[in-house]
């Protein structure tokens, strides 16, 4: 590093995640030094991650390397460690390998699952966050299968073949959707003394209907699609228990060797970290520059920041929120280094919501305009595949999917790594 | 499962290796049940395996589920359990499923890597014979990198930047080179503080020369490309410890973070289940018509057999020679079973030898013919490509082999799972 480097302002990104990258992209010009904090080497895209779950796609097929995505921006230096707290009086985020001063801290360290206050529950049922979930739900679908073959008792083969999922949200209809597919297509011919398609995955609702932000209508149709695949839903049901043998419910006790988690997610450590109050999921309030209150060049942006929107609603957590954060924020910095007054007021520009079903069907609401079946599937693969990062990847998961759609077959079906009872205890716990 | 079916003699096949794999092929037509067993539900292409240990391929693009491969060949029943002995008067293979009858049994559960009795060292020098290896392999190596841009003291740095490899044979000349390619081109650009070309790659060998079963003017050619690479190469060298910090050998200390061990294989268990003498490395001798002494419908073929070839040599543990013994054992089966005269002499046909040195260049010893540089290279991927099952697979790899030749971008280079101080304690560690 040469003099004038160091008397560059220091921007630190703690995350790599949607909101961190873009950030960090929209000062690839800026006369900053960059510094971007994460505990993984890779960037992960996460709405994808329930096709690793469920076999369709390799890891490596939506995850890159932080390095490779920077290797070509000078400004940028990655480092690999864990964040343990922040000192905001001496200007430091503090990792397990030393003090990293700032100037400017964007935080984007996003949301992890949550338990509402129920940890034991992890280890029965994971939830599908990380790329070790993704890797231990798939390990958990497909020995299933596996148990299920060798069961002399019928009870504990219909355990083995049922599948709960836990929570309606777009991470709950498409796991469902996408186990129902494996079950019903995928392994149809692979077993010879059960029938794959005898398995049973319900999908578990507390509230009265699937997609709750979504327009009753399409929320209708997404259940009609699940139901046309086999998938049994239930809502206004709730979860009182979750054990290694099943579900306990309100409607009824469930035995199921596989449970998933998609019902919640919570922000850990940052109301620690900043001691301020946090919401209830963890959330940091931030003001409308998304800046925390009386520290006006820390930022916190994405899942871990709450936003108001609208008619009292926050700005969802979902990729497109955490990518206008992450450029706002870099031009709120690059207009105060130059000198000049920057913008104080972040606008959220809402797309759209989106979820699939199978791989037949979706629905999307773009507020005007509201689609659901072959069409909306169509876009939401179009548009996922737009999102990708870079040229390599879609090419290969376009063709995984083009190969997938015509033949069924499931490249990455692979039971993987050791069985772990308490996967949120692993390193890998933390987001950034 | 009908009177008829059940009436057939049972095959049982332990092990879903090549070996394992062309026997059940070569039984599709014939009156037989078949019963393969294996710990895994997938069939691992292992000469490529150290391509997803350098960050190449994705696991998924070298292991193809079991079931999806006999999934059109009824007369086959897959059983994913551990086999814990056989009862050999009974016969049964006890499983940890229970017992399994057999009529005729194929033994392929293939070789582990060996520590020559220092088993303190597979901590501390993964070998590279399960995908669990070639991930954790992956995960040190990338690591190693992360932990040296982030190290204050030069020693530590330099620690963190030497990679040695154990053993000249074809693992550790391809893994030595794919390093070597790593860091002087994949890696190249990524770094800040640190200069990923000034790692070391030291292979260690303790005979005279690289890739002993070949002539030595291609040893010769070996190591100069390995050289070329920037890989060091000592030859005469031992090994005498490994720790967490380093190498002791023969020639000096080496102080080193990542150790990779590809210097000895061992067959586990066999000697004990068949009771039965076993050579050093744990194969069993069988007869020339590879079944077990005294145990006519008994067999062990592939790497779990010590079988004569010519010269006083035996057949070499490849996977051509295990396939060439699992079609041979079919057609004995088939033989006995129609009440014909089974051969009872196994013939193995060398095909070459061959062993890829970095994207450039391999080394090729067809007997006449012998061949390195570019040509070998070439013939080597189409040859791979070739022996890859199925049809997706083998476009994807060379899809990405395209893509990485031409780029030099590695597409897999994640760091997944977590730090694992003893892997061969994992259930994993068992081939069959």
């Amino acid at each position: 590093m040469d003099d004038a480097a160091q008397k560059r302002p220091r921007v630190v990104i703690i995350g790599a995640g949607f909101g961190g990258l873009a950030a960090a992209k929209a000062l690839k010009k800026a006369p900053v030094e960059i510094e971007i904090i994460d505990r993984r080497n890779y960037h992960l895209f996460q709405p994808l991650l329930y096709q690793v779950a469920t076999a369709d796609l390799s890891p490596a097929d939506i995850a890159w390397p932080i390095r490779g995505i920077f290797s070509g921006q000078p400004n940028v230096t990655v480092t690999m460690s864990e964040v343990t707290g922040i000192d905001l009086s001496n200007r430091q985020v503090i990792t397990a390998d030393g003090p990293v001063d700032y100037d400017h801290l964007i935080i984007a360290t996003g949301a992890d699952h949550s338990y509402f206050g129920n940890d034991g529950w992890a280890a029965h049922a994971p939830g599908l966050k990380r790329l070790v979930d993704a890797t231990e739900i798939r390990r958990r679908v497909l020995t299933a299968f596996e148990r299920a073959e060798l069961a002399d008792d019928p009870a504990e083969q219909t355990r083995q073949l049922t599948f709960a999922v836990v929570g309606g949200g777009p991470t709950g209809v498409e796991m469902a959707g996408a186990i129902a597919e494996l079950a019903n297509f995928t392994l149809a011919r692979d077993f010879r003394r059960i029938s794959s398609t005898d398995a049973r995955v319900i999908l578990i609702e507390a509230g009265p209907r699937l997609l709750a932000p979504f327009p009753p209508d399409l929320s209708a149709k997404a259940q009609r699609s699940l139901e046309g695949l086999g998938v049994e839903v239930w809502t206004d049901v709730k979860v009182q228990d979750i054990t290694a043998d099943g579900v306990e419910t309100s409607r009824a006790y469930l035995p199921a060797a596989t449970v998933v988690w998609g019902a919640g997610v919570a922000v850990k450590h940052l109301g620690d970290w900043l001691g301020v109050e946090t919401d209830r999921s963890g959330r940091v309030g931030v003001a409308s520059d998304l800046s925390v209150p009386d520290q006006p060049d820390v930022y916190v942006i994405g899942d871990a920041a709450k936003v108001a929107w609208k008619d009292g609603m926050d700005v969802p957590g979902i990729a497109p929120a955490a990518k206008q954060q992450g450029a706002f924020v870099a031009r709120r910095i690059i207009d105060t280094v130059a000198g000049r007054k920057p913008r104080d007021q972040f606008t959220y520009r809402h797309a759209g919501n989106l979820a699939t079903i199978g791989r037949h069907a979706a629905v999307i609401d773009f507020g005007k305009i509201k689609l659901s079946g072959f069409i909306a599937w169509a876009i939401w693969g179009v548009a996922h595949i737009y999102f990708l990062i870079g040229v390599r990847k879609p090419i290969m998961v376009a063709l995984s999917w083009v190969w997938s759609y015509l033949t069924y077959a499931k490249g990455a079906r692979l039971i993987t790594g050791r069985p772990a009872p308490q996967i949120s205890e692993t390193p890998d716990d933390h987001t950034a």
